[in-house]
């Protein structure tokens, strides 16, 4: 796993890895430093005797948002730090997962559960490594590409939208097996659906464009009131990293800008664009409820999901329902605590529970999700504007 | 109806009526034209022959969100407005009301159930006239008083909360019966509760001070990360209104500014507030669902609410459960639609639907609601910043 | 000189002199009381034993910028004040007017002084009364006309520009004579000059209109690097308040929205544009010693300046060289203290001297300028920006 | 002078050269890069038959506010340029400066003289690398050091300052010897100063200290009111890069933070700060023009300028009047054009002119400075809150 996150830097330089492109997304070195801090935080300051850090400044800049853990460098200014530098924060890296590996045979069982639980969390931070650095590239006028891309076999279109029918009643939701979840996904608990049917995939590029041309962006009627906000505030006629170029969609990805892909599934979109497109289509988003009820009979490994570092990008689903990989799929529930919710005491139980506000539920993973770390009661969240992960839209209507 | 917010707006001048405090509120005379505006549009131009419009420069003055009305003066910039003077749009509201009480007798079922619509709709302003026009003279340094209050008899302290029990279990929700509602509050439908206690009151201003005492605008473990974040912003350290002066708490109300009576409900309180509360007294708020089916039992025409002009405020309850008037209790959910909801075709179609993302649902009335319009089905709705209505606190807790 | 500001506000509703429309602007009653709190402070409780203010809690409502005389209420809240009424300001008006009257026989030279000063500051404030209230009405959609306009006589045009020459050399600069003057017009001292020609008119509509045809608003290289930010910030393509109307440019006035004047001098233009006209005609502006060289020998109280209430607009100058009235002349010299210049002590000399960063000296005197007031020594100030003045453009060049 | 550049930023990595600090600063990178592409452009594309461009993309990177060159990358975004690296600008700069080298003896003069211009153009560059680059560590809360610091020798304080008297009369002021000058240096002119006197050295931080510990950022009376906006909105309370630690006030360098010399004359003050002292101290500004009779007769290539990349800061100045190096000093005078200045055609002229509005003059050059660019007529610019350069004080009074 640790190995991972480095392979997803190599193509970086200490310059792409130390730029900040937004409030909301991190320098990759920021990313590797943070994870590590985790660890070296929780696991080797608090149950390793005698242990020393690597460098007693780092907290102060490697902390996220744990209040408890004190003072921390401001979000917005993360891109400040040219010093350390990436080989630096590599070397930083390499400390901490020695003194992991020496201390593991003897550590306890709640410092193992943070050991895993710190896996976990680093898988979140793949992810958002990936997503980080697409948008500071697309930042560049000069649009480089991360890794080369891979030459595009011409594929099949995916068929008509078929729908999987659920005719409502009482189902289990949330997390309750013996494996690893973060708190937010139980407790589990009875939830009752009423009828209804939810999509055998999500909505392609080639939709998409079909709605920009019908003029999808520029009819209020469409749109969630911030949504129609939003769109005239920040000038929204497309997903993001789209551009028109001689009449052809184009999008930029981590390979660099090409002609969107009709079959493949539309990504960077956010909450406000896939409620309106449901709303054009004459359809819904899914509860997360429908979503993971439907979505629980289905391989969580399977799928488009990240295995190695590439260029990884949603790709043309054919083969039958698939509910895992590709993109997070926006749903129309708020991010909520469950039935009997009780945040963890300590540090980290500022893990999940107090993003519990403004924020909407996606389910299902992307192409840059680590493969494993998935799970149908895995509950992402993020702000209903926000549409620079791979986010996309399954349809659902009521029966 | 029409004629008690002709009674609200008695104390006020052309200039009290005029200005605009801030953007999340509007002028007085906005809210009489806006309401009138309704009828005269959606009734006497859509239903009676040869209606004239009393000028036909209002409506771009005083539509308010109806996309489908055409263009309409920003909503920042009602407050620009010094003509059509009060008077003027006294005499609107006096020719749209001959007109409806004309035509009434010949409309349409259609039309008559929008004569009911515009009503209720008249009714949700009333309130905001009041919240309104507190807000305004709030502004004023010399903070004026719109009516004089009355002696306060010494009341005895409310005792500690009941908690009402429930066991669990599927109920039903949302409205039914053939009286009105808006379109939000159904389909009525089943929901799943989980065993749980809600409190027999809201919370005082005494224990609201308790709080303060004990430093909870201060410890951001007891809050959402957005209410931290807001707090910190916007410097907050007490409701909104609330001064200390020589260590006394005071408020300032519709009677001008006077020391807070520590058994009366707290109100203008946040979502993130009252959240932060909860947290720290060990409870959560209830889901709109189980306020509903706790209140269901209750009469939504009792309690503290808007019979007549004059310095509403939240008052003590001494006389066991009550979950109608005082204040609008926020709860934990979000507003979002039900199940089967759908949006009615038309401009009167944007009635609610469109504001489902980012607002929590209020339940059960307020000392402004007029009586008469709450119901235990009714759905209102804000940002969870927002606090300049009379808002308030009722806990719950899982068993 | 105190009924002219009565009679000024006339027309006004109490709601018309309650509301600010901009930051910039204050309420007419705001002016019309802190014109008076300046005679109620200087003078009656500076100099007149036993004088019991109006009213305690005006001073912190109604001091502008005193930083000496205490705390104050934020300028950008002035119009939250709809209390007290336009009625109780005009008898606090009457009631500091009755005080100077009996005290003036007794009142020693310093405080006669000072009900000199006070006169010249309100009839500053005269001006700003007539802008500020043609400001409010433009935002008004309805754009109603404060005073019914005059029959317009269809005038010749100007001829083209003269230009008056000077040959340089020393010039005697600054206020000298026993009349009153503010303190930033001294002292008077000598200036060098260099040869150059000076207009002998302003600027007019037609001739603007020409370089808005040519495409002036559109081309960088005629503008300031400041000026082109704020032309692209703020989307600005014509004086303030032109609009065209089928191929018609219109201005909005005093007496509503009519067809510019081609024949009338430009109004209503910024420093930024100012200084763009000029380059985009081959010339630029004066500077202030240029202007007041040429103006010196010319009548301070003639042209077209305010006599009496009523809608006025600069008007076509047809009789030869005019200086003064019609419009203030922008020129290119930033407002700084003349050599010796040395702020009074005390709050009344907070008056200028602070105020020296940032802005650029107008000089003439204009349409809203009462009859009297102007001198040639006369220095006004505003913000390049700023354009809510009736501010116009006189041309020089170098020879 | 191209070596130079290369040297300062030896000290860099690729991270250092390309993060933006604030929208002021620009990347070390595009600094390197932006003097390269001004050669490139104006010489070798327009001089230079059958040249090709090193990179035709570059163009759009590099080009700071020349409107006439086209579009440009935003200003502030210059930060997100990962790519090209640090290497390839080095590379860039290798390659322009080849065919510099190669086309120099065939350039007719009027490319020669751009050549000289790019090299002036360049100095200024470097002066602004070192105060980015400093901005830039400065936000690093490890506040590294550029380069390590040289140990201090105690030195003994400069005595009270002296002040030169000049009994006022016409003078010479601009530019006009045959030697490289900017366009805004001339035309020169005579200029009519009234008796006054300078100091014979800047304020030292040892004076500031003292400005500081007698209330001097608290006291609105010193400041102007736009200053005093600033000191309020901001939080300003010392110099940039001072903080306090036990007692002891410190700076932030190129060597990393120390304590202040209090000899040395204080620096990182804007035009605000400056007034505000002269103010305190019973002084005020001296005028450019002042400025330059009393420089006009020393040696501008002497004092505390750069020679090699290191660790500049302002030193003690003992030896005398010194009118050269340590700190730009703010003078009185707003940024504007002398009598007859006239903007070159063409691109280039876009040189200075266009900013000639709410800018103050600041004369003598820095420390950071290259010798040899420095010129008693030289007349350096930014505006009244800035103060990330070298910035300092000299006082000056009337006599």
């Amino acid at each position: 796993m640790r190995g991972l996150s480095v392979a997803l830097v190599a193509p970086l330089s200490d310059a792409d890895a130390t730029v900040q492109s937004m409030e909301d997304a991190s320098p990759a070195k920021w990313h590797l430093a943070h994870t590590t801090w985790f660890f070296e935080t929780f696991v080797l300051r608090d149950f390793v005797a005698g242990y020393h850090r690597f460098d007693e400044r780092f907290p102060f800049l490697f902390n996220s948002y744990y209040e408890a853990e004190g003072k921390r460098h401001s979000r917005a200014r993360r891109g400040m730090v040219t010093r350390p530098t990436l080989d630096e924060v590599l070397a930083y890296r390499a400390h901490v997962d020695a003194g992991i590996v020496a201390a593991l045979p003897r550590l306890p069982h709640e410092a193992r559960e943070l050991v895993r639980l710190g896996c976990h969390h680093e898988e979140q931070h793949q992810e958002l490594l990936l997503t980080d650095i697409l948008h500071l590239m697309s930042e560049n006028p000069l649009e480089p590409a991360v890794w080369p891309g891979a030459r595009k076999v011409p594929v099949e279109m995916p068929g008509p939208v078929g729908w999987i029918e659920h005719g409502g009643g009482v189902v289990e939701i949330g997390h309750d097996d013996p494996h690893f979840a973060f708190d937010s996904e139980g407790p589990r608990h009875k939830s009752l659906l009423t009828p209804h049917a939810i999509a055998d995939r999500t909505v392609t590029n080639g939709e998409w464009a079909a709605f920009i041309a019908d003029g999808g962006y520029a009819e209020p009627r469409h749109w969630l009131s911030d949504g129609w906000a939003w769109v005239k505030a920040e000038g929204i006629t497309a997903p993001l990293y789209w551009e028109q170029h001689d009449g052809v969609w184009t999008r930029f990805g981590l390979d660099g800008r090409r002609a969107i892909d009709p079959a493949a599934p539309v990504t960077h979109v956010s909450l406000y664009e896939a409620d309106a497109y449901a709303t054009w289509a004459g359809a819904r988003l899914p509860t997360e409820f429908e979503w993971e009820a439907a979505a629980a009979s289905h391989d969580a490994d399977g799928g488009n999901q990240l295995d190695t570092a590439g260029p990884v990008e949603p790709r043309p689903s054919l083969g039958g329902p698939a509910f895992f990989g590709d993109v997070w799929e926006w749903t129309g529930s708020a991010f909520r605590p469950y039935p009997g919710f009780r945040a963890i005491e300590g540090a980290v139980g500022e893990y999940n529970g107090k993003f519990m506000s403004g924020q909407f539920v996606l389910r299902g993973g992307s192409c840059a999700t680590p493969r494993g770390h998935a799970r149908a009661s895995y509950r992402n969240f993020f702000y209903p504007h926000q549409r620079w992960q791979f986010t996309g839209v399954r349809l659902a209507k009521d029966l």
